[in-house]
């Protein structure tokens, strides 16, 4: 069982004038320049039959002549809008819709266009958008828009709070329906590359690229391809050591002699890869360094090997020491990015991509930008987020991310280069600042064999919003939110039961959405330190859960004051910014607040900008997040009302699971501080 | 692979007068009313036969006519002994070494007394001691002396450190010589009664007692009663609920009558079988107070269906709420034992033991004695340790805990009857206060499939060493230590490279073995509060791992003080001792220091009777602690030059282990009590 998530199609009564027309349009279809064999094109013509049998009841028929809805290819990139007007190319996939003496025309350069035309095209619809407002032309923002799943071929999902991989059972990779509907699901918000195995690979997995697996591997990229998707599969870096080598040096012959043969014997059986994700030096994985070789030597080798097949070596900059001494106060996590790969800027080949995480710690609620986002300038980037919500509430608690996303896309790096005075990272990643096309974002997916494919309902909207903002990276979170609270609780504007409430409940679900991280950071680990997690499976607060251990990862509270001196007198990591950057993060008044115990190791008496204590606003931050999710769930006992049971019994139950989760990690945390610091708070209020 | 234990018999060159009478004392022995078919008495001469061989390299013949041994059974429990003085009764199990005319004569009543009395005779023999030493009766200190091994049925063990079972794998009973190895290594220090499976009993082990495995059983339990060994099993409370019953109710009938059939089952194919260990209503095992009934309810139910049998049931006292919330300052884990058992005493069958671990909590490296003992008067009573190290270094760190069971039995418990003025644990757990015959002593055993059985060398000095003090109850934790040094180390005074050294090696590894308990507790939690583990696996430091857990183990520290108010005016539990110990317990000044937080909540100024400051006594032992690791290696580094290799290395890599392992400690506690009390070491060490 699994649901169609916001491919839903109601079935749409027809009642008034609109809903009308729109059945209309949906009768039949004319092709301008297509041919109609195209794998993609059969898909989107299975689409629009699925949408106009599901909603109105009806076949579509196939015209040559001008029909209501014409779908077109243009025969050159030259693009005239549907205004007249010469507009720049639309390139391979973008689109534009518009309407021309009564039909609606979706217009496209590649069929991948077209695809991503007729998906925003139901969309716009589905929503209940005026036809009207069909007018419309998106290229994508990004060049790569992918999908990162952490499945392992056991069928567990490492960081997976969703049930069991749909990808692998068994260490089988299984292709089924639901396959299907992931892939429709994923291409319709823009989604153009998946890598569907943990990046931290071993066992079976090692030997995905193998004969065994090959017939499965290329039936997958088959299909993806229909929607416009490439498969990628992370790999094991020293995948040659055991398989004949004995060595995985990146500058040894025969390993070199190893992986081109793996790579032509790969693309020989499955000829639509896009290429690798790895992993390597970090965590334990092996890599480069093994062999005193640095990280562009790993990377080259195999972008050497896969070149000549067009690949992609997606190479992670998640590299540190995981064996820290906790004692040892000059080491700092948070350099290791920066330390390891800015000496390498210029020295990787054009068909690697470096897949930076959001921050340099590790998708914490909170962290400063990676500074190697501005730090590099010759290297093809990529960002790497999560919306698995390991740190921010495992998809029991509701964390809408969007938001945080926007605000890492909108951070200013201080990088100034022709094309830009001081670039955001969206500039970097987009292609936009140094004219590049192997760049783009990737996001660390939430999904499992569960029905709802997220866990928590609303966590699909995580899934949903990060696709539509690695393709339209303008859009806002309040956009993003509004369309995917339509699509899933209002389908065509509503049921007869729910359309007189449609404002009504898009303003609560959208507060709640909105609202949620902001609300879940409040009860979380204060002021931007992190952290604070049970080990291991980073689910509930332990304040001194990672504060005496090997990962880097500290707050270094005492009884005076708590934070981590990053600053030009402590670790230096600030420095590793650009200005204006480097000169902010070093002093504590100019600081972002939220980050300020990032950066700072301050007294609790240090005055917020607020006028309160570091403390009365950690005591105060804690109260106010289990009040805000209690009001939370107030309003949502409204929705209750308003929309039948089976739309909303599991976000229900999943709130009342976090107001536990809350009240926990408000008291865990307020008594750790009160006891150590031994400050009341203010208010008196009930801490242990 | 696995080694001989402390049965290793070594070759001895004849080159004293005293090793050619030794070897002289083996060539024949005589047997007085006998019967040489006897399963105890095939084991008895195989032990012979077996050491004979090894050692002088010669067969044993036996003889009707008196020889230099002389096996003999008493014809009735009249003893008088080699002085021709009348004795008591020596009781089944009770033996007599003396010589008489040149002879060396072992009397016994039972052939189990024989066993004991002949593996007495090697041991002394091995030992070293003079010919005019062979003069000693012996009867057992303790009705029961048993090992309960947390073996799984798939081969695990829960809290073992030394390999796999040797029991199980794969869901199926193993028995193999390692089996006859442990029978013969166990029997020879006296134990005579063994559960060879998990308490937690679930899966597979739920049907140990059925169909599929009872001829494993029967096998097994043959095989030890040729040891005198009884074979217990762990049950599940809860299986006649999934077994036709649909109830586990102990006063429902058909529950009843299940119980009853399955018992007639058993026996019917194990007639040997000892009886059931059973762990109800902890720890999310099933139990009587599911149907709303208490224990002796669940514990008679059992019993009653096991006394035609002669079995007996062991029910253990670990009955507390493992779901507490750390908020909540009245409730007291410490007290649950007593409260749910006391208000019973008196209305459990006569074949059902309450087995009650040392401490109220559960096995840490300190706490007071339950006040179970003493508490109850007309119940048969067990006292449970545990030899696996779980809270003791899991056997990477050394530490001897026969010492701490020697204070165990000790502590007198402020009891008072016809028997006794102040009865100590020791007496009533051997039969002595309460002139009962179903009670003793059992231990969580260490053992798995490790060549060294028990993973760190010297930890078979507490597998040696509880059988040794539950057999003999009187010998110091001194003696014991020395035995066992002499007779791993040492067999027959030494090789001719280590006899010249013997007196030196001896020492060396005595005060190792003496000391090591009291330095393990210096770099641990301090003054008797425990609990500073590292969750679920318990080896290393984690100061607040537990504070806000449900386990109901908290220390409550804050920025003044620590420790637990278990007074009158805190939880209470001080007064469910006896006095004196009652009183003693309620004020700090009366309370033994080394137990004083775990009574008291007191600031970290509190002086102790040393005049230092609980804080400077913590930064103290911590340091300490480390430095006494660090001369214990010195120490042993004389050992490495003066045994072989083989029987060092093991040691020597696991006492660096240890000492990485304290000084994680000693940082992590010091450390974290600067931080929160802000009040610096005196002498300035280095604290982070």
């Amino acid at each position: 069982m699994y649901s169609n998530l916001w491919l839903n199609y109601q079935k749409v009564s027809i009642n008034d004038g609109r809903k009308k027309r729109l059945a209309e349009i949906f009768q039949s279809v004319s092709f301008q320049n297509i041919e109609r064999n195209h794998p993609v094109m059969v898909s989107i013509m299975e689409e629009l039959e699925l949408a106009a049998l599901a909603m109105f009841g009806q076949k579509v028929t196939v015209s040559e002549a001008p029909q209501a809805l014409c779908l077109q290819l243009m025969e050159n990139t030259d693009f005239t809008d549907g205004f007249g007007n010469h507009q720049k190319p639309l390139e391979l996939e973008g689109y534009s819709i518009w309407r021309r003496d009564g039909h609606i025309v979706v217009l496209a350069v590649g069929y991948e266009g077209l695809l991503y035309g007729t998906y925003a095209l139901l969309s716009l619809l589905r929503q209940g958008k005026g036809l009207e407002d069909f007018c419309v032309t998106k290229r994508p923002s990004n060049p790569l828009r992918m999908l990162n799943h952490w499945d392992n071929m056991d069928g567990s999902i490492e960081r997976g709070y969703a049930g069991n991989s749909f990808f692998f059972a068994d260490n089988e990779l299984c292709i089924t329906d639901r396959t299907v509907m992931y892939a429709r699901a994923v291409a319709s918000v823009g989604i153009n590359a998946v890598v569907i195995n943990n990046v931290n690979v071993k066992d079976e997995a090692t030997y995905l690229i193998s004969d065994r697996h090959y017939s499965r591997l290329r039936e997958l990229s088959e299909l993806f391809s229909r929607y416009a998707i490439r498969l990628f599969v992370s790999i094991n870096y020293a995948m040659p050591l055991d398989c004949g080598c004995g060595s995985a040096d990146p500058l040894d012959g025969q390993v070199i002699k190893w992986w081109t043969d793996k790579c032509n014997e790969i693309y020989d059986q499955v000829p639509l890869l896009g290429g690798f994700l790895v992993k390597a030096d970090s965590e334990g994985r092996p890599g480069p360094f093994t062999y005193n070789r640095n990280q562009a030597d790993g990377a080259n080798m195999l972008a050497k090997a896969i070149a000549p097949h067009n690949g992609l070596i997606i190479w992670r900059c998640f590299v540190y020491n995981c064996m820290q001494d906790w004692r040892d106060k000059k080491t700092d996590r948070a350099r290791a990015g920066y330390d390891y790969f800015k000496n390498l800027d210029g020295r990787f080949d054009d068909n690697v991509i470096l897949q930076i995480k959001n921050g340099p710690m590790d998708f914490q609620v909170r962290e400063p930008i990676s500074p190697l986002f501005g730090g590099l300038t010759r290297t093809n980037q990529m960002l790497e987020v999560q919306i698995a919500q390991e740190y921010t509430g495992q998809q029991i608690h509701l964390c809408y991310l969007i938001p945080w996303f926007k605000q890492i896309l909108q951070f200013q790096t201080g990088l100034k280069n022709a094309r830009t005075e001081n670039a955001t990272v969206a500039q970097l990643i987009s292609g936009e600042a140094f004219l590049n096309k192997n760049c783009g974002m990737a996001a660390v997916c939430n999904t499992g064999d569960d029905d709802n494919w997220t866990g928590h309902d609303m966590a699909a909207a995580n899934l949903y919003g990060f696709g539509r903002l690695s393709f339209d990276s303008e859009l806002s979170a309040e956009e993003i939110a509004l369309e995917w609270i339509r699509l899933f609780y209002l389908d065509m504007g509503g049921t007869e039961s729910t359309a007189p409430h449609r404002q009504e409940i898009e303003e609560i679900i959208l507060e709640m959405l909105i609202r949620s991280w902001g609300i879940y950071e409040k009860y979380n680990a204060p002021l931007g330190i992190g952290w604070m997690v049970v080990p291991h499976h980073h689910y509930g607060p332990d304040v001194d859960g990672y504060e005496y251990s090997r990962w880097g990862t500290y707050h270094r509270a005492d009884h005076m004051g708590i934070g981590v001196d990053r600053t030009g007198k402590g670790t230096g990591f600030t420095q590793q910014y650009l200005e204006p950057n480097a000169s902010m993060y070093e002093q504590p008044h100019t600081t972002p607040e939220e980050l300020l115990l990032f950066f700072h190791h301050l007294p609790y008496t240090y005055r917020l900008k607020t006028g309160k204590s570091i403390i009365q606003h950690i005591y105060d931050s804690h109260f106010e997040g289990v009040q805000d999710v209690e009001e939370m769930i107030r309003k949502w006992s409204r929705i209750e009302q308003l929309l039948p049971q089976d739309m909303t019994q599991n976000v229900t139950a999943r709130l009342s699971m976090q107001l536990e989760s809350a009240k926990e990690w408000r008291d865990v945390i307020n008594s750790y501080f009160y006891r150590k610091s031994g400050i009341p708070d203010e208010h008196r209020r009930e801490i242990y």
